[in-house]
């Protein structure tokens, strides 16, 4: 998970790539970096941090011109150098390139390991540098057809934007398992986001998405794109958890607002079984939309009863003795006023470890809650994602090792639900297929 | 408004004091600091920035001890100096103590002026300091002594933290303004705090608010502490603001918890008027628990219209000309594919200067919406607060200089409605009286 | 030890007087700050750390106006606080004032637990707050006589600057122990420092000293300044230390060039006794002077054969096991190449508590010195200063406990010799008396 | 010009690399790195600022282990980012390797050209990253053997130290332009530096320079090391400039101490030509030897006459109008009461623009210097270096356009000598031959 953002032929192109970052910062939040290009030149300012750490006003007397590409990082393992930040930029031999990316590669280990036995070097631990690599050695004439060569060697889920001194290019692969929109400025220019959400804080207006296997081509004083059909058409298989999770909720994901989605995975859940309960309690903020799906539908009240601290930073002393479940804590309070003694049904995104889960029912029945259904607004995790999700391995997935039952007595629940499969895309529409990898095992990229 | 915390006779007093401080960041993010007494010295850590920016570990081997006092400074004009951060230590004539504060004193500038021309000197523009100069001149032989005579020079509304080298002194005003209760932690000792959600995250329980015109005094070593009547019993005026906007949802403050409050209000707002719409959309955060009320008691749907980003940092890059209403836009992003030619109900905490209000319509019919039916869960706002809110002085106070006809007009709504002083008295619970001057005018301190 | 400045009726005094405290900075590297009155405001930064990190240009958009002063501060035990940094600015009965100050008040616990006792708080461990609170109290009815009287009651050996809205107050101590200087700029403005190096830099021309107990008094846009014999003249007794090492030897203290007394000091050890060496080698940088007046009466070579390295910061890391003596190695390398079977004369500054002398004894014999004559261009320090020099105690020093003989064997040098006090004296020019307490004893403030 | 340091088969590595890195501070402040071989894994962390600044405690619990290299960066125009500072790690065919470079590669471009037609990308502006892309293409089976054929293909003044997981490989070109070292350390490891008074701070004993030509294999756990003559052996061309002025003058440099070489050279320009003069006057600090020379054979009296501030950092306020020459105010001072009404003889260490002579001349005449002759300890400067030097073009090198005549009335000098290339390779000692590019414009290697 990461959010990219590109800008051209628009004027002050990094500002405007600096707000769609900062509207995409949930999507990553260690690492942030722009490109721009101007005056043959490509200039990059990335570190660690966040979107407004990163960048001061000085940051865009150098990042000038109306060509400009972007990247927010999401915390990995390993990855705690500026090294690992992005954009990449180097120079090849057409000249000079950045590129942005957000994905995974399926068969990276693959073409490093051949990339490194016919002598690249990697400085880090990125696919990006796969890619530059295989760009660069490419004897194509031209950039447009060293990056679809290349991109015929990967495998992948993945967005990328690539900047040269006059062209921006936009790829989406063959499965549009990534999300990525277009959108227009409000001097002509366009903007390229992982989310839609970038487009309102820029006062840019949606265009479309970019199409599975797609390449856009982008020119520099040209306000006409070019569309070229990179991959050969495949069914789209969008990733499930842009709208389980990931996605801001005023977002539009291949054209579907995830708010609604959101509440309508939660009417399925209502619809699933009936429950008595005083009320129904989100866990904030990713379970609200949902919970008020399921609210609507069983005519169970609905109750902000787990409040949320906004205030979380990155560092924390280490707490006393007396503290218990301090991280969980230090976000989330359930309030005994509204739940003592009550029943209640909770909704939540998703279970993955089943450690937070069980967490959140001890400060629940702490705070006197009586009886805790809780009901999640997605499928039982039981696959890793290798799609550009930060999944653990099946070990640490509960639901790969414990049927629902098991999971249920280990959080301490009184019941649990998940939505089935079917369940799911009936929520996200039968019209297309999507990535449903982390439950149904389909690997369908490898 | 800030927050002030005490923690005595619990190992790691100043530690618990820090996280006390985390959970109430919502009260002040400009400055933070905490004294704690140990070995007959104390010790203050204290900065700008918030509570996680201004300690680390280290700061927690300086900060020894069981007693610890804290407070996180509110923003406000003129305020940007490290020598106005909280708390105030110095040597007196009784040894050393040490001073967190929050709220105003209404005769300061008599107080401040008579202490000058008796000869003190003043080196910060807090209120704080003249508290301090009153008790080192007091002729008392005892610091209790010498507490009570200071406060009986100083009229308004505040809560107060006094530290010695081995006592803590708690003090609350004689109309109890602003709010204190009283925690105790699981190894025996205990905790005082502007709020309970500070309760909430070091495991304290509950115990009791201190009541208005009451001083508090604990000891070190000494598990029981002593209740004097500081003041004469008056008409308790807690600050109405503090159940409106300031407190956290989850904290109880007098007894009765925000939340629930909140939501009344929206229920009053719903009962008073009846309003045809599609939806309800609060103003998040603040907005969502009377948008709840206001939803359940009117029996037309809630939606959560209008995304909140909760990333907002300190400094920004000025933005391009495109970008219009950026400040109210990095915030808030109403839903155009939920408001798209629908009519709804808005619901907000207050409006002070009708700027923002102004800005959020404009954004709602930008996203569409087709009637903005604005419910304001306060009273309209006529006149300055003196008791410890930052309210702008009468010219800039909407209310103060438009009804609400021409305020709906300003706006650009389709109807405006507020709660009438009556109907928020009421939703707060008529058995006492509040703090209500920004409404009434009604300035019983003086 | 510390630095002050004083600019007045000069164009951006505060960035003046900002490179004053640079080119004084070997006078105190802990803390620095400015106070500059511009408009009926004075303002003040400070803050830990060098010149060079206190201030950046944003300062001087704060620090505005014709009239600013400034301080360095030395580091001493005990003062990690940016509280005990200077200027100390405060509102009182006349206004506002700001003060800088160098040096040590005798008197301090007496006059500091009588402001106590009568009421007064102090949030610093600094002199400055008695000056201030002594001027506060002063019935006097303009800030010219409070001085007065406030000085009247201190007893030490110090300099001041006191800022008002449209003054600036000299004063320097009846001794006249700490040195301070008065200049001309070239637009006609005044600048007051510690040493005149601060004049070379800032392009102004040497006035004249500040008389021992005189006061001066500089007014906004008067050209003329006004002098006030404050005390009643007594024999001079300026700190021997500013010649043996705390001036830069460019500076000229009381009408004398610090580098050539420095000399005149190296001539007269040469004089006092015969020594055959191969060549004459200087601690640097302060015994370079000494060494080149030894080398130059002597006819002995003088060679640079110690090496500083002056990168040295404040952090560092742990050494490893073999790293002996590392805190003199970091500053101070022989080099073997030429010292190796060497007879040498060492010519250091003084001897404190003997642990670096011992330390540089032995980095010269493993660089193969056979012979080591340490000659010390001071008498033997036996008594603390108690007039503004951080010298430890008694037990601490190592003269105050051994005779020459001893120290000789501590240190491991071959031979051994200091000034006598009258060849000190006799160095320093004879016409004039001088404060000597370190080596004799003689407290003549108290 | 750069530092590099290597330690192996030392506990503690790249701790001893810190040191040694301290101790070469003044060979480059831009930036500092080290990176450390342990546990199969290379680790590096690196960054802009002094040594100081870029590492702290917890850099050495991430750099553990026996083996180690670093780097300090000499500020070059347009290496302003991060990815500029060495060592640059990467991941190749064979594993991983890390690498530090001292010097300038001839043949940088047509190499850098080549590869990159060849499809290789460049991330940064460094020499380093050519090295690290011909040992990533080579075919040959190890890495011992790859570095000498990307070493076979390079032409350049360099060294280099190249850390793969278990071995060391230190390369000096074969004309020993730059300087390169080694030191046994006490633990029985070994340390490589660029200069020897590294080993003196870390307490290593010098074993020998690395020749010309050679490689130098280290291999972990190995107590002796295997030496391979890289390349033939050709007349050694060490850079005359280290002697000049870039080594400490502590360093031995082949052989040879600096500090001597640079008395010597003062020694001839005092045989070269009588000149009658009240003293001598050394620019300093790195004037200061030849000054020495120039004093003892002359008989002409030594005297500090320029003091120089130490203190100073890397930003500065913009200073008012009336001070000019600020630049070099701010490090140098002369002194008046030395310099009034005398002729003095100034010895520098060379003349590259001439501005910073022309100011010090002023400075001096300023100070009342009656006759100023200034002497060059070293030949005039005609032609750029291409071999690790940071020289201007020859536009901006004043000898190249003017004689000394026409040099000497720029600066405003009363006379202006300089050694002539013979004498200063007669000092430096006849028995081999040096670069002398800058003065000869004998481009060697090319």
């Amino acid at each position: 998970m990461c959010a990219i953002v590109g800008v051209i032929n628009s004027k002050d192109a990094a500002k405007t790539a600096y707000y769609g970052l900062f509207s995409m910062q949930h999507r990553g939040q260690e690492a942030s970096g722009i490109s721009s290009s101007y005056n043959h030149q490509i200039k990059t300012i990335k570190n660690r941090g966040l979107v407004t750490e990163v960048f001061n006003s000085a940051s865009f007397e150098i990042l000038q011109g109306q060509m400009a590409i972007g990247h927010n990082r999401y915390s990995t393992a390993g990855s705690d150098s500026v090294l690992d930040a992005q954009p990449v930029s180097a120079k090849y031999s057409l000249g000079e390139i950045s590129i942005v990316h957000n994905g995974n590669l399926i068969n990276k280990y693959e073409v490093r390991e051949r990339l490194i036995e016919d002598g690249a070097i990697f400085q880090s631990n990125m696919d990006t540098e796969n890619i530059l690599h295989l760009i660069a050695k490419s004897k194509k004439e031209n950039l447009q057809d060293r990056i679809i060569e290349a991109l015929g060697q990967i495998v992948g889920a993945y967005c990328l934007l690539i900047l040269s001194r006059s062209k921006m290019f936009v790829v989406r692969d063959p499965y549009g398992v990534r999300p990525l929109s277009i959108g227009r400025l409000k001097d002509g220019g366009y903007i390229v986001a992982s989310e839609s959400c970038a487009f309102d804080l820029v006062g840019a207006t949606f265009v479309r998405d970019v199409a599975p296997g797609e390449m856009i081509v982008f020119e520099e004083g040209k306000s006409a794109f070019k569309s070229i059909e990179l991959f050969e058409a495949k069914d789209p298989r969008l990733c499930a958890f842009e709208y389980i999770y990931f996605a801001r909720p005023d977002s539009m994901i291949d054209g579907k607002n995830v708010y609604q989605i959101r509440k309508k995975l939660g009417e399925i859940l209502a619809d699933k079984s009936s429950c008595k309960a005083d009320f129904v309690v989100p866990v904030p903020d990713s379970g609200v939309p949902a919970a008020l799906g399921y609210a609507a539908r069983s005519k169970i009240p609905f109750e902000m009863a787990i409040v949320r601290n906004h205030y979380v930073g990155r560092t924390f002393i280490e707490p006393t003795q007396e503290m218990r479940n301090l991280k969980v804590k230090l976000k989330l309070n359930p309030m005994s006023s509204v739940l003592k003694g009550k029943s209640i049904v909770v909704i939540d995104d998703s279970i993955v470890r089943g450690t937070t889960s069980k967490k959140i029912v001890e400060l629940l029945r702490n705070a006197g809650a009586k009886e805790i259904h809780m009901k999640i607004a997605a499928p039982e995790i039981k696959h890793p994602c290798r799609y550009g999700i930060d999944t653990p391995s099946y070990e640490e997935l509960i639901s790969a090792r414990m049927d629902a039952r098991e999971v249920c007595k280990f959080i301490g629940a009184d019941s649990l639900e998940f939505l089935s499969i079917d369940e799911l895309t009936q929520g996200l529409g039968n019209e297309r297929k999507y990535s449903l990898v982390s439950f149904d095992g389909d690997y369908f990229i490898s």
